[in-house]
Parts: C-alpha cells; structure tokens; sequence
C-alpha cells in the first residue's frame, strides 16, 4: 500500500472541504450569526489538509489505493464536518448537537446523502448551519473526491481508480478519457441542474434561501430540509411537483446528460436500466395510488403524493409530504421495497441501484435458461453488450453482502429493543442512504432516541452504503494495513 | 424435455404417496376415527398414479427432467395431500378445513417440514388426520422422491439428477456410488434416529401416540404439534431437552453419520460446515439468556428456553416453549436472522444452509483480498478443499434470488393490510420452513386469517423454499415448456 499518496490525497481533499466552509460562513455572515462554528472548524482542516498535500510520493495508483483512500477520506470529512454542529452545541448549552456522536452521525448522514437526523427539532438550527448540513448532500451526492479530482488537476495520475471506488453503480463509464476531465463535465451538468431547480422553486414562491437549500438536498438525493415538516410545510403542490421531477432528474445516470449535450439523444435513452426504472417508478406510483384512493379526496391528490414518496424514496431523498408510515400495508411495503433498490447508477442516488437489480433478475433467467438448454450458450446483455462473469460475479456478491451488512447491524440495532419494524427500517433506511424508515424514524420521526453505539453503526452503514462496501471493508481487513 | 419419464415418475411417487397413507389410516382405525377422509384419498391417488406409471419411456434423464419432474411432484404431493383434510372438512360442516386452499396450505406446511397451520386449535381434530399431518414432515423432510428411489430400485436411469434437485445445500454428497443405494442408506439412518427420539420421549412420560408424531415432525424439522401449545403442553423439562437435542442432531449434514457409521469419526467431524453451525448454535444460545436474564428466575431455566428456541428455529422445526414474539427484539432479531440461516446442508433442516452463508462470507474475504493483492491466487476453500467457481456463482445466485423471492411475496401478502412484522416474518418463515414468524403468526398464533392468496402465495413459496429455488422456477418458465 502507497501510504503517502493516500494520505496526499487526503490532505488535498480536506483543503477543497475546507474551502467549501467558506459558503455556510458567508450564509452566517449574511444573517448575521454567530459565525464561530466555522472558524473554529477551519484551523484544523487547513492545518492537517495542508500538512498531508505536501508529503512527496510517487503517482503509482492501484485499486487498493483507491479504495482504501475513499474510505478513510469519507471517514475523515464525516469526522470534520461534523465540528460546525459540534461548536455550535458548546457554544449554545441548551441546544441540540451536545454529543459528538451525534454531530458526527448528522454530518455522515450529509455527505453520505441520506438525510437521516437526530435533530427532534429543525427551525431553532440557525440558517448558516442548516445551509452547511444541507450542502453536504450536495458535496457527497457526486463525490468529495470527485470534486477534488475536478478542482485540482495536478492530482494527475490513475485517478480512474479513486473514482471506480467513489462512484456508484457495477460499471463506472468514463465519458473522456481523462478522469480530471470527466469529473469537471460531471460537476459541470450538476451544477446546472441545482441552479435550475433553485430557479423553479424561487418561482414557485419560495424565499432564495430555502429554494437554495432545498435544491442541494434534491440534487444530492439527501433530504435535509429546513423545516420540521419537510417539504409538507411549504404547504405547495407547485413546489412538490417541481421537487418530484428533480429528485428523478438526480436519479438518472449523468452519462445520459452527458449525451444529450453531445447531440446523442436515441442513444441517452437506450439503456436497459433507464426503461427499468421508469418501469419501477410508473408501476410503484399507479399502486401507490390505487392503494391510496380512499385516503385523499380524489385521485389527482392520491397520485401526487404517492409521486412524491416515490420519487423521494426511489431516488433515496427522503423528503416527504405526507407522513407514509400511516399509510397502508401494501404502500408501505413498497415504499420499503423501493428502498433497497435505489436510483441509477452514475446518478447522485443510493441503494443497491436498478442495474444491479436487473442483472440480478438476468442471472435468475440465465441459470434456469442453463439448466432447460445446457448446451446452449448463455450470456447476460446489458444495452446490447455482453456483461463480463466477473462482473456478474461482483454484483451477485454486492447484493448477498448487502443484505449481509443489514442483518449484522440490525442486530446490533436491536439491542436499543425498539420495534422490529423500527430497527429493521432504520438501518435499510440508512444502508440505502434514504433516511427515514417507518414508526419510530418515519417521516415525522427522528433518530435521536438511539443509542451511541447505534447511532455510530448507523453513521458506518450510511458510509458503506453510499460507497458501495468494498471501500471500507477494504480500509478495516488486517490484509491492507500490512506494508507490501 | 422427456415429458413421458418425468410423469412416469411422478406416478410411482404418487403410488409411494398412497402407500404412506395406510399408516394415518391404521391409526384411525386403532381409535375407531372416521376412516373415509382416507378412503376417499385413496382411488384418485392410486388410479392417476398407477396410470402413470405405466408409461413406458427412455431411461435419459437430464438435469431439466430432474429439476422439472421434482418441481411438479411437489407441487402434486401437497395437492393430494391435502385431500384427506379436505373430506374431513367436507364430512363435518362445523369443522376446521373447510376451504381447500387451507387443505392445501397445511399439506404443503406438512410436506416442506414448515409447520405453518391455519388450524385456530389443533386439539378437536382427530388422531389420525393429526398423525397424517406430521407424518408428512417426515415423508417430507428427508424427501419424498428420495424414498420413492429407495423403495423402487426399478427406476434406475440417473436418479442422481433427481437426488440433486430434492436434496438441500450448495453440493450434494454421494454416499456410495449408486443413488438407490444412497437413499437407503439415508433413510435407514433416518428411521433408526427417529425411533430413537420416539423412545426417549416415552420414556420421559409422552404417551406412545404423542412420542411418535412429536418424533415425526423432529425428524422432519416439522413443527406440528398435537396441542395447541406446542411443546409447552407438555410441561416436561425432560422433554423439552430430548427435543432440543434431536432438532440439533436432525440439522447436522447426515453424511456425518453415515460416516460415523463406517467408523470414520475423525473425518465425520472434520466439517467447516459443522463448526460454523455449532458456532452459531452457541452463540445465539449465549447472546439470548443474556437477554432473558431478568425474565426468568433462574439462569439455567432461561437457557433451557433459549436453547429450545434456537434449536427449534436453525433447524427449521418452529416447535415452541415459550411465546417468544413476547422477548426483548435483541432476542426476536437473533431468531428472525437465524430463520433466513437454518441447518446444514444434506440435513432434513430449511433455511438457507450454514454452508451457504459460509461460502457467501469466504466470497467477501476473497473479494477485499483480491483488491489488496490483486496478482495473488485467491481460491475459496470449504473443508480444504477448492471450491469450484461455478458453484460459488450458483451460491451467490442463490442468496439473491431467496432474498428477491421473499421481497415479491412481501408484497402481495402487504395486499391483506397486517402489520409490517407480520407480513415479512410470515413469508420468511414460510420460504425458510420454520412456521411460526412474529406477532399475528407468532408462536401463539396461526395464519388462518390470510386471504385465500396469501395462503397460495406462502404455500409455494413452502415449496420454493423447501425445493431451493430452483425446481419451481424451472417449472414455471415457459422455456422448460417447448418441446426440444
């Protein structure tokens, strides 16, 4: 293992996260808050940011290299972004964030885009803090790394790597060659995307501020809000159509966006998993409906909010309008559903992402295609291209693990003795990066009632989650801390 | 697909079938029970599986056959097994089975070794339907085609494709050389270990009928009780630990006691399979009286409940001492999470097999090796042996396509509108074979109030579960249907 480039590779993605402070901070100045939350957060970061970008090493980057630097970098940044909360909870003796663990579970759930909190209530967090928690989302929806990637290019070599690891999905496509490149065109359409939604929900009637906010947490599949409510106490359906539409903008691969700019639009909407999760969403917002239909006044009603919780939780928002944990079973249960499945991959949404699904099902047919004709030969398509076995075999694996990861720490969960229902939900919520879950961390609810211990398995779950496993089961196995 | 040998033998199985219904009959008899719900099973079963039987065909079987033919016997065997709950309920209005989708339900219960029941009381229900009821968790723990190649040599071909298809775990063993041979000798350990536990029980105080059903539905990893409170009826210390420690020895791989038998104790015991059972045995056993510590009085009295309830649940039976749904959630968790688990591979057990997750687990430890030192030879080793890449994939397959199968059922079962515990614990227990689930379908509960459906859906997925996967999928794919 090359320590020093993984720690020089730190070191300089802590400097872009500490650059990002400086936003929030200008918000606190703006409002004129007490902006020390920030500035005692700054010192450290730059100190140590600073510190580790000046180490020398080679530029020798492997696959181990990637995904141990991911999954230290993830722990690091939930580490330091959660010191805004924890400063402000010194300094304010009667208010929420007391605990370290909780400040690093709110910040882990940020940047990890799941929008889980343990605030019991949002509107007393002064607006600087709200913005800094809500732009977590934004940072962690297309990748810290990435942005550092993006931001410094002197990074230079096989960057690819470090991207393969932070990057969601079973394949990663690279839309150039250069990585540095493909980042900077990412963070490009993201950027544009969350300025046109900020733009519609400024028209729709909402104040700058929380359209800002609100389009971070859509854009990076979150679900921070501003307000105890969520996006119900906008009290707007204008609002909530917008934000349905956005949240399944976010939920789509960006190499279609990448596409369409480039003048290819068959060729953006030929894709396997795209007409699979429009399937899933149309499917889930119909029963949804059916099933709603005696619960609103009339179906229009009915369908836009089974629309909104299903764009919320397909594209692992978490955002809500209506409080679904009262709604019935049959909703219920796909809403939980749709929780392991999750957005596309290469979009900024979580879960186990529909092509895995997909595949998953092509293997199911492959196997009984096998056994009916054994001697024909059987290969599993994806776009119109042959999936390689070893990627079969990667997903096949990611799915068993990640059910594997959700039973571990719902046992851990259980030990707080909540309802099965509640610890159950509330580590899929967070695996998946969702956020709420059902009864007690529904969509009214909150995590606060949790132990420390939970709330640090939580935190870890929502990190192994938004980075797909393997980047931190790589940075705890014995075999990766030996010297090669 | 050979069409004609498959349904020959599905016609002698249904003569075997016929056969052991002469034993439930013989016990109507000797407590002068209304003997026509037996009679009145006979004819059909005799005349459609003598006519079978009769077809004259080519001796080449396939994997499809085996996978086809097994698939569509169990599918019958539950059918006609029904019957005789069908025509008690038939002959007595006021009764219980009355629909014969719970006729159904309850053969199917019997037949995978679930122990689900609709029955609201078992008591009323005569000796012999009671005596059928658990016989046929012994029919079909060990496998109802396994016994059906015991008894008729005749069959010949390759049975061993068949063997394959019925026998749990990721590889099956060849005893000897011969299938025939094989299923005899299985069999034969079967019986004896079953008298055995008939005659402990006796011994400690059961009377001879209520021995040899409890017998039964052990051996099977079955469940069905004669009382309503299952073991706890009983209210025998004694018999609680004979039980405990058959439904331990009938979860262990019976090619450990086959070899024990020739003598071969060292290599009998030389199982990573075992160990890792035993393992977990221990410590879900520790992990729960911990957890009951203050429930009972002592702490010996709470370990002899932990230890009847893990035994009960690994190995699949869901017999009960305790109301369990009624323990703290560390303890309700540890046993839903060891429903998806269950017994041994080549035992009478359910579940996913200890084998399984073992590979599945191994699989992960090689992936993040893979990753730290990807020009290393990474090979997954069970019993220190190499295990073949193949059957890896199909053990992947296999964990993703059980968890897929109880999401969709989860799903239609949410149609009834129960409780979330209630719908999910329901369906694993029904895929995993364990009967008992948590609160409506609890210990103390039953799952005569699901819709017709439901009860449809959990029946197969009984025998989905039972028949791991494969056979019924192959059964209803439209492929296996065209003619080759």
């Amino acid at each position: 293992m090359n320590y020093r480039l993984v720690l020089k590779l730190t070191g300089k993605t802590l400097l872009v996260a500490a650059m990002a402070l400086l936003l929030p901070l200008l918000v606190a100045l703006i409002y004129r808050e007490d902006i020390r939350p920030f500035l005692f957060t700054l010192p450290p970061m730059l100190i140590i940011g600073g510190g580790l970008s000046q180490l020398s090493s080679s530029d020798h980057f492997f696959p181990r290299e990637g995904f141990f630097a991911v999954g230290l970098i993830w722990l690091l940044i939930s580490a330091f972004g959660a010191l805004p909360f924890y400063f402000y909870g010194q300094l304010n003796p009667g208010a929420e964030f007391q605990s370290y663990i909780d400040c690093f579970f709110e910040s882990a759930s940020g940047f990890t885009t799941t929008g889980a909190s343990i605030l019991t209530a949002v509107e007393p967090i002064p607006n600087g803090l709200l913005f800094w928690r809500s732009f977590t989302h934004w940072l962690g929806g297309m990748g810290v790394l990435v942005l550092a990637i993006a931001l410094l290019p002197s990074l230079g070599g096989r960057t690819l790597h470090v991207m393969k690891a932070e990057s969601p999905g079973p394949v990663v496509s690279k839309l150039v060659p250069k990585a540095s490149q493909s980042s900077k065109i990412l963070y490009g359409i993201y950027c544009v995307l969350t300025l046109i939604e900020a733009l519609c929900l400024r028209i729709a009637g909402m104040p700058w501020y929380d359209s800002m906010v609100n389009a971070f947490a859509t854009a990076g599949t979150g679900g921070f809000s501003t307000r105890n409510l969520s996006i119900a106490s906008y009290q707007s359906p204008a609002v909530e159509i917008i934000i349905t539409i956005f949240m399944l903008l976010f939920s789509v691969n960006f190499t279609c966006y990448f596409l369409i700019l480039r003048g290819k639009v068959k060729q953006a909407f030929r894709s396997d998993e795209l007409r699979f999760f429009l399937l899933l969403v149309a499917g889930s917002i119909l029963l949804i409906t059916w099933n709603l239909r005696d619960l609103y006044s009339s179906a229009g009603e009915a369908m836009r909010y089974a629309a909104f919780q299903v764009g919320s939780v397909v594209s692992t928002t978490g955002f809500s309008t209506a409080d679904f944990d009262l709604w019935p079973e049959l909703s219920r249960m796909i809403l939980f559903l749709l929780m392991f499945c999750g957005a596309c991959a290469g979009s900024t949404g979580g879960g186990m992402k529909c092509s895995r699904i997909l595949l998953v099902l092509k293997c199911v047919r492959r196997e009984i295609r096998q056994i009916v004709h054994p001697r024909s030969v059987n290969v599993v398509k994806l776009d119109g291209r042959v999936v390689e076995e070893d990627t079969l075999r990667s997903v096949l694996l990611f799915f068993s693990t990640y059910m594997l990861i959700i039973m571990i720490a719902s046992l851990i969960l259980s030990l707080d003795n909540f309802s099965f229902t509640t610890t159950l939900t509330a580590v899929v919520a967070c695996v998946s990066n969702i956020g709420p879950g059902l009864e007690q961390v529904g969509p009214m609810g909150n995590f606060s009632a949790f132990s420390g211990l939970s709330k640090l398995v939580l935190s870890l779950c929502m990190i192994i989650g938004r980075l797909e496993v393997l980047p931190i089961l790589v940075l705890f196995s014995r075999n990766a801390w030996k010297r090669s």
